[in-house]
Order: structure tokens, then sequence, then C-alpha cells
């Protein structure tokens, strides 16, 4: 339009980096992180994170290099989620429970020239190490608490130490320049390597913060592990928000109340499992607080049972659905005011429901097969559709698998879900976990709340087993509570009754009391259940059961 | 980075027409708007948008067309916000108490095809348009609440009908593409029209949410114009967060009582008169409420006193620092929790301060002849410079003036202030404004602060005059509550003895007692006021009163 102008004074390539600027000036004297004795201010993390920009630049680091790292939640690893950014590199966090092979593949597929590894897991590394070439080995930096420490390798303070504080931070050329890049969990298939964008990671960090209804200075817990989409994108959220990054190297039950209590926790995040672990927590970790902490949960929606019980202990619980390609929280439960005076089972029930935050611009349950909207009546499957700038850039190096991925405008998940009239999308599984039981979609996610409520039932998964009636039956995997018992026609006679007449082919008709298999993020391996469920055999045509 | 793709999966232009979209679906059945008896959803409200956009097509509006508006804050200017971008068409909401020739200049710069005039407005309308020539004259639409009223001009309920239900809004092709135009106040010169982009709306919008603390699902009540810097954006904040707007035809201090209880208002905006008028509300109009009002403030800072005042009656007042040029609000006040235990006083005085939102990239205060930030001290006045992308796209067709007020990579906002040490602002003055006393500038706010809190004052503000012994001299004007009474010398004193030997050349030397000179915005016209001094004459060398 005719007299406007783009330049420095009005336009900015967006970028997480603001964020930590502007932190660094209005929250400068306030603290940014605190991990055990350690505590800095805003002002210091910029500073260090400067430093660290200057040093990876001196070591050769330029835009789009990579900066790879391994370590549990350390202050380390949040200040590489500016650090590297600033020198113009894209980090990655690997994921800690990674084995040598699947590090060395990873660290093969992304070719980092330099590796920050938490000295809690150098021999993991160096195992990794072991099985690439010399020319694929990237330069070690370790990351330690005890800088008396002996080590063949640079540390981190050192390495810090020695940049130069005047450094001027670089910034991206294109706010659709790359920043990060994130290893899909890998429950269907090979782990996938995901670029997100500084444009991306500016949009989802805000939306994140919206969604989670943060007040200004939030104090966030770190039990999301940064190396699961650059931690839920949380990292620049608390810079945004001017809040302390609880840093944690551990995760259990008493360290969360305990944190929460002493550090005065406003909000965290976590997986369907660690919210199982708080509400079955110890009764002599349990701690009380007067006041409300906003936890978000993605991942499979958890069961309606462990959201009230959480409330009960003080813990606010916001479902999102997502994936790494969507920066993790793609859509959020947005409660309704009218839903509080519901009876709970139907309150819970329109809780575990999501919609896309504002950042995100559509979602949409969609027929693979046609491409086509399944109708609004929230009972037909389809696979869930999403679009928009919190969408990833692509798959590293795979063109193809984007291209895939992306068909028809839209990013197809792999979720199934159905879609309410209300436009909200009810996730029933994952496209590959469904069970088709009688030629007809019976999702999981419901089934597996319903167990959830039996008082003795810790965890339960479900998966299809072969069915000489139906090809398919349900067959539940169920780990009970310490001291618990129950046995398998009490299951499903449970079952049978919540379910009344809704449909007969949701109860399980095989019970499998044990542990479950678990990904590094604390997902279910449904694939493990499902090889155990087929070993099993078919159900018979005429059970003794039936 | 290889492997990635930019596609419409992943990548949307940003604009306010997203937040419509999704409100429609998401919040499609709560209240968009409410009007005295009228009552959309947000699904209705998008129905009518769409209508407003194909109607607009229909008579041949294309992209970067200019809608013009005159009226009051009416739910049909509210849906002009989306529905005439929605048709590629920019928006400009003219200032309602502008005379014919303003007016008629205003339509002879942004050359309007189509105008939009509610009844109320029509003769001011017209009389401007017979300032034009036949060529210059727009086709007019006129807003009236009465349907069966008789019109020389196309009614806009059946301009909507008119429109296809169906069809396709547009959006931007670039995100940097006009959203809206917006005339300056105009307290230094003659209006200037200034350019919004959609993407500097959607960022603004966003940050507005933030600012204010926003809940979801907010009600919004229509206090501040909508012809004012977008309704300072806040009609997109609103459908961002799914809220309620409640329009209002007046404003008064009943009606804003009236509407905070009736609809359960949770947030407002206004100049500081408007606050001057709720501090100082008809005691028969007051009503209270169980829950606390976010009132954001903006123009000159809000005195100390007023800011209590309100605090007392419910209201919780944020003060931001703007202008047209950045949107409205380019920094905002973020209280530090420390500073609620602080006396009150002192406290007022940090709250009164600013730092630039998270969507502004930076703030500063510069030296306007060297150009270089000043000392951060809290003491060297130098003007507000601010840069991100919530500064505005440049002056309408006036290249030289957007030029100008960028140079060197920064907006130049003519307001002085001085930054201390925490990095927050403290406004001064308009840089035409400041008081040169005896070769030392004396800003203007602090003392019309100060003659705010004295008892008897019910406006203040202070300019000028000439002066025999020290070039200028402070000369206050006063307009006294109603039945207070007040003499000059009381005022002197009054301020001696608060200002003690901080700084005597603050203390006014001439006090006039008059109502205020103010622009349609509610600022007071200095330039008026400066005139009435200098015709005073100076200040003799020897005044009886020293």
């Amino acid at each position: 339009m005719e007299g406007t102008i783009r330049c420095p004074a009005n336009y900015v390539p967006l970028t997480p980096i603001s964020f930590l600027n502007r932190a660094a000036l209005v929250f400068g004297h306030r603290t940014s992180v605190i991990y055990g004795d350690i505590q800095y201010t805003w002002q210091q993390t910029r500073d260090r994170c400067v430093r660290l920009a200057s040093s990876l630049s001196d070591i050769g680091l330029s835009r789009h290099d990579v900066v790879a790292a391994l370590g549990p939640n350390v202050p380390a690893i949040c200040e590489l989620h500016f650090g590297a950014p600033m020198a113009g590199a894209v980090l990655c966090v690997l994921n800690t429970h990674y084995d040598p092979q699947m590090l060395a593949m990873a660290l093969e597929k992304t070719k980092p020239k330099v590796f920050f590894v938490d000295s809690e897991f150098i021999s993991l590394a160096e195992e990794s190490l072991n099985l690439l070439t010399e020319e694929q080995r990237p330069l070690i930096i370790t990351i330690t608490e005890n800088p008396t420490e002996k080590s063949n390798y640079m540390q981190y303070e050192d390495f810090l130490s020695s940049g130069n504080p005047n450094f001027e931070p670089k910034r991206p050329l294109d706010e659709c320049d790359p920043i990060a890049l994130n290893f899909t969990s890998g429950t269907t298939s090979t782990p996938k390597c995901v670029v997100y964008s500084h444009r991306g990671a500016y949009l989802n960090a805000t939306a994140v913060g919206v969604i989670n209804e943060m007040r200004p200075m939030p104090v966030y817990l770190w039990t999301v592990p940064m190396y699961h989409c650059s931690g839920w994108c949380s990292v620049w959220t608390v810079a945004a928000f001017g809040g302390v990054n609880v840093c944690l190297r551990e995760v259990n039950d008493k360290v969360i109340f305990d944190s929460v209590v002493k550090h005065k926790v406003t909000d965290f995040g976590g997986s369907p499992a660690l919210l199982n672990m708080i509400a079955n927590a110890r009764d002599l970790v349990k701690k009380s607080f007067p006041w409300t902490v906003q936890v978000m949960t993605g991942g499979s929606p958890p069961p309606p049972e462990i959201i009230s019980r959480l409330g009960k202990l003080g813990f606010r619980v916001m479902t999102a659905f997502g994936s790494t390609e969507v920066y993790g929280a793609g859509a959020a439960c947005l409660w309704m005011p009218e839903w509080e005076t519901l009876p709970e089972e139907e309150s819970l029930r329109l809780k575990a429901r999501h919609v896309n935050h504002f950042a995100m611009e559509a979602v949409d349950v969609m027929d693979p097969n046609t491409m086509k909207p399944v109708p609004h009546d929230g009972k037909t499957i389809g696979e869930i559709v999403l679009k928009g700038n919190t969408v990833m850039s692509g798959y590293f190096s795979d063109k193809e698998a984007t291209e895939a991925a992306f068909k028809g405008g839209w990013f197809w998940s792999r979720d199934m879900a159905v879609i309410d009239p209300d436009g909200y999308i009810h996730v029933k599984d994952r496209s590959q976990d469904v069970i088709i039981c009688g030629g007809e979609i019976v999702g999981s996610t419901e089934i597996e709340g319903l167990l959830y409520s039996h008082p003795a039932v810790y965890e339960a998964a479900v998966v299809g087993r072969p069915d000489e009636a139906l090809g398919e039956s349900v067959c539940a995997f169920v780990k009970l509570k310490e001291g618990a018992e129950a046995k398998e026609g009490e299951i499903i006679e449970f079952c049978e009754r919540k379910l009344g007449n809704k449909n007969k082919k949701m109860v399980p008709k095989t019970v499998v009391f044990s542990d479950l298999p678990k990904t590094s993020t604390g997902k279910t391996q449904k694939n493990v259940l499902k090889m155990m469920a087929k070993n099993m055999g078919h159900v018979p045509m005429f059970s003794s059961k039936q």
C-alpha cells in the first residue's frame, strides 16, 4: 500500500530469541532457572546464552549446522534452546532412553558438529560414537555438576567461559528458518526427525501460554523431557512469560510434590503415565498446597478417573492432543463454563475432547480414503488432520515422507477420532491401534478409560487379539495396584455392567495381568502388546466364557 | 533445510480472520455481541461477516480498496472489522467527533468506495460529502436501529441479506497486506493516516490479551472508540479469546456501572479522561460487584490518585503506553509482585511505568539529536523509540513522513521519557509539550499527577508560559470538582509542600481555573492551552508572588 515501508522498525522475523532478550530486560533481576543450589536470573541466563552462542561460533558452527545434546532437564539443556539458535544453529536434544544403536542412528542422520553430553550419559554417548566412523563423530562437550571431575572432554562451563560476553547473537534471516530437530516417539515406526522453525516455535510457545492460562511469571516444573517436542516449546514459553524454570534430573512422585511446595510451582506437564504416577502417589510423599497447579497432558487422553483424582490433590489437568509434528500440543480442551455444572462423568467426558488452539489454523477428522471430512456426528471414526503455522516444516532429509504427511494441504496425524457436532474431536486411537471387531472399528482409549475406573487397576491398555468369530476382539492388558486383586471374570463383568447395551464389542474377551511395556517418553508400546496378543492365538468361536 | 516444504498444511498468513473462523467453530453457540436487545452468537457473527464480505465483493470491492465507516460502537462496526478484510478490503473507521471539513479531508485522503454511516451521523456525513466532488463521493450504506425508517440510502441489514452465505472469504496474499487505516488523534498536528497489516493486527491482538491477563471467554465492554487504533485491536482479541463484545452507543458513568453488573464485564479500556469520570462517578450510579474488572488505559499515564480510587471501586487499572502508530499499546506496565508490598505511593509510581509487551521487539529512550540511547538513570529525558512487528506499515500515501518516523530503524514516537535502570520507561511528556524552564527540561505529567492528588481538583494540565526570568515556567490549568473550592495560592503551596526541595522549577508559577479543551479521543488539547498561556504574556521577573 502506498506510503508503507518494510524495515527493521516494523518487521522482525518471529523467533523465541526475542523472548529471551525481553526477559533479560523486563525480568532481568528475577529468577530464570533453579536447579538444586544453582539459581540464575534472566540477565544471567541471557549472558550465559550469549557466551554459549559465541563459543559455538568460535568452533565454526554456522547457519543450519546441528548441535546435538543428551541429558536430563538440567540448566545447560535449557540454555541450549537459546544459545544454539543464537549461533544460527539448530538444536537437536536426543532421547536419554535410546540405546547406543538408536543414538548412533540419530547422530548419523542429523550430523551434528558438536554434541553436548551430560556426564550421566557419557558412556552411552561413547558407545554410540563407537558405532560411527571417525568423520561422523562430533566434538563432545560434557555437562557436569562437579567441575573438578576428571574428563577427557571439554566441560560445558569452560566452553561458556571462553565465550565473548559481547558477541552479537545471530537471528534467523527468514522466520521459517529451522530452530530445532525433534525425533518422534516411534510408537508406530522408526523415529522420524521433525524440523521446527523459528516462526512455529514463537507462535506455539505463545499458544502454550494461552492454553495453560499462564499468568505472568509462572513457576514451571520440568517434568516434560526437553527431548520431547522441544519440551513442548515450554522453555520458550517460560521466557515469554518471564517465569522460573525449575529443572530436575529425575522425576518421581516425591520430587514432584516436594518441588511444587518448595518452589510454589504453578505449571507443569506430563504424559498420562506421569499423571497416573501422581494419582497413585505414596501417601507419605503427598503434600497439600493452597493453590491450584495447572497440568498439561498429552499423548493419549488420560482416563477421566485420573483427571478427577488429580483434581482432588490440587492439580487442574488440561488435556492437549498433539504430536511431535505439531510442536507438541496442536489442539487442547477448552472448557466451557456450562460443563462445570454437568454430572461429573459427563463433564469429564467433554473435557477429554479437543479443539485447535488459536495458533493452529484448523483441525478436522477425515476419511483417509476419500480425503473428505467425516460427518460431525460424534460416531464416525476418521483420521485427525491439522493445518496451520504450528505444523512442522517437514521431516529432515526426507521430502518423500514430508509430502506424504502433507497430502491435500493437511497434516495427516495417523490418529483416529470422531468429531462432535460442536467441532470438538474425541481421540479414539492411533490409526494402527484400532480394533476391527466384526467389521466395526472399536477405539481403544474409551475402553482403557473404563478399565482405569476399576478400583484395583493401576494401568491398562487394550489391543486386538485374533478372534475366530469376529476377526479381532478386545484384549486387555492390566497392571493392578500394589496389593490389589482382581480376576479376569470380574474385570469383564465390570466392563459389561458399565457399558450396558452401548457396545458389546467394546467388552474385553481376554484380560491379561502384566506390567505394560513403555517407550522412553512414557507411552505404552502397543506394538509389543499386539505381538503378545497375536501369540496367544485366536479366541475360539465357542469359548467357554461366552 | 532439506526435506522441508512450505505449503498450506504448515504456512498460513497471519490474520485476525483466523480468530473469527475458529471462534465460529469453538465458541459457535456462545454470545459474540450484545447490544441492547440484540444478541448474536459467534456462528451468527461469522455468517453475518461472510455475507458482508460477499456483498462488498458484489459491489466491486477488491484487494486494498478502502471501506470507510462512521458510527459509535455498534455491532455493525464490530462486524466490519472482519467483513471488510474478508472481501480483501481495508477498513477505515472515522472519528465521530470530526467536523464536516475534517471528515471530507479524511475521505479525500483515503478514497473509500463505500461508506457505512450510522443514522445518528448521516447529516454529518452528508455535509462532508457536499465538500467533495461527485466522483470523490463513496456509496453510502446506513446503519440503522429502526429498519422501517425512511432513508435515501441502502440499509446495512439489507446489504447483508443480499450477501451469499456460502461466499468464500478472501484472505491476505501476504500477511503484511493492509487490514485497516487509522487516523492519529492529532494532538500534535493534522491527523495522519496509519496503515495496519494483517500480521501486526494478529500479533498485537494476541499481545493485548496477554497484557490484560485475559481469561478464555472474557466479557469486553466497548468504552474504547472503535475508530481509535482499531479499537486498540480488541475486536480481534475478543474473537481470539472467544469473548463477548458488549456494544454501547453512548458512554457515561451510569452506563459503565450498569453494564459491568448486568453483563458481568471482565475487561474494558479507556482514556485517562474516562477513568477520571469513573473515579468521580455520581454516588447514585455507582454499583458494587464481587469480581475485579481489568481496565486498560493509554494516552498519558493516569495520575496515581485515580488508579488508587478505581482500585477501591473494583477496577484494576493496567497502564499502557502507545500511539496509533503502534496499534494502540506498544508498551505496558508489567507489575512485579514485590511492588505490592511497597508503600502505596511508591507502588503507584512504579506502576505508572512501561516496558515493551512480548510482541513488541524493543522500546528505548534516545537523544533525538545524537540518536543514541540516554543513560538508564531515571533522570535523563529523551524520546521514546520502539521497533517490532506491531509498529505500523507506514503513513498512508506519505512515504516521506514514514521515512522520517522510521529513521535509524526505530519508530520515533515524539513522546519524551526517562528510562530507569530496570528498563522501564517513565513517560514525561509529548516532545512538543515539555517545558524548558531555566534551560532545564520539565515534564508535565508528574506535575499533573501531583495536582490530581489535591482533593479539590477534578482535572489538571500544565504547559509552559513565557517567563522573563526562566524563559518558560509552569502554568497549570485546573478544573475543580463540582462544589469544591481552591485558590491559586493554595494550589501553589500544595505543590511546594509535596515537592519539597526536589525540584522547585516544577512548582507552577501560574494557576488558571477553567474547563480543559479536549480532542475527540479525550486527550487534553495542550496546543490550545499553550496558546492561552502565551496570550497571558510573560511572567514578570519580579512577580509579587515570588
